[in-house]
């Protein structure tokens, strides 16, 4: 005999799935939502459900969205585009309600070591929209790692000839933290990439 | 506007009702539900709304069960009792696979500041069940906090006169940890509670 019941079981299997949960973190949710009345556990899956049924990808940027075109890219400047790799990265910059601009996921990035090229990714979706509109700009906002360097370079390749632009997020030292503790590889990139005061 | 698109904000915040679930987490957990397929995130809400709708208490112990009475009422040693607070206690007594006996889930502790008297909890179907069977010792494995001790201490006044067997389980210091390093009261406690050898 199991020690739990099959749908208790079943859904710690189920929280197991989420990511960073392991048993003992899924059970207790499970038992929070056995806690919960029914119209809560409703609401909850409701929820589950509504994300898979509603949410699909923006026909011009590729972020999330509701309507066929995302709200940002309705209502903004499109002569700046920043380039992401996933749209989570697109609430990570739209959180600081400083980028007036409009986005571009790619959905990946270049990766040949896990046989990622660039028609994998959503470049060619980028360049129609370079040569399309009137864009001034192209700020690679991809992760400061291998891949997301290589893509950086592999962009911006394609699209200087453009006459367009294209910037990259700058490395170094966080704010707040100390040049002590910052590890070397970002040390020596704040150096390469330091600024005349 | 929302950094959130509606159906994404939803889940964050349903999530966020989690135990120990903050934005950020949340946040995550959301994302890994919008790359599940349709039929895994199906699955998920299925598996939350099951939980609801099949799993309830058990007439006799009050743990959880899906027929009227558990798989551990009807199969197992009904001379011993082993009392717990609520039914996530019964499954890390049973994760040990030591406890041959059965449980009654009391749902609460006896906590006069909370307004939580005998009455409130499922003390009267404890003492029904002893009348009426052939029990012959009751385990009281309540926390061993003040309520915890408190109800203990309230169970053993009731259960005494009636021949039967009033048991705690022991206090001491947790196996495979240190003297120098155990509390006080935890300390103090296995001096009480020590054991000719």
């Amino acid at each position: 005999m199991d020690i739990f019941i099959e749908p208790i079981g079943k859904l710690i299997n189920e929280f197991s799935k989420l990511p960073g949960v392991g048993k003992k973190t899924a059970q207790r949710y499970a038992y929070k939502i056995i806690d919960m009345s029914e119209a809560e556990a409703k609401a909850f899956a409701d929820a589950i459900l509504g994300v898979k049924r509603k949410v699909h990808y923006c026909k011009v940027c590729g972020n999330f969205t509701e309507e066929e075109e995302c709200a940002i890219c309705r209502t903004r400047d499109k002569s700046v585009i920043c380039v992401v790799k996933e749209p989570k990265d697109v609430f990570a910059i739209e959180k600081l309600r400083e980028f007036k601009g409009v986005y571009h996921v790619l959905h990946g990035v270049i990766d040949p070591l896990s046989g990622i090229g660039p028609n994998d990714i959503r470049i060619r979706e980028l360049l129609a929209r370079i040569q399309n509109g009137d864009v001034k700009e192209v700020i690679v906002a991809t992760n400061p790692d291998v891949s997301g360097d290589a893509t950086a370079m592999y962009l911006a390749k394609l699209i200087k000839p453009l006459d367009v632009a294209v910037t990259r997020l700058a490395h170094g030292i966080p704010v707040g933290s100390e040049i002590e503790y910052t590890d070397d590889v970002t040390l020596a990139r704040a150096f390469v990439e330091r600024n005349r005061l």
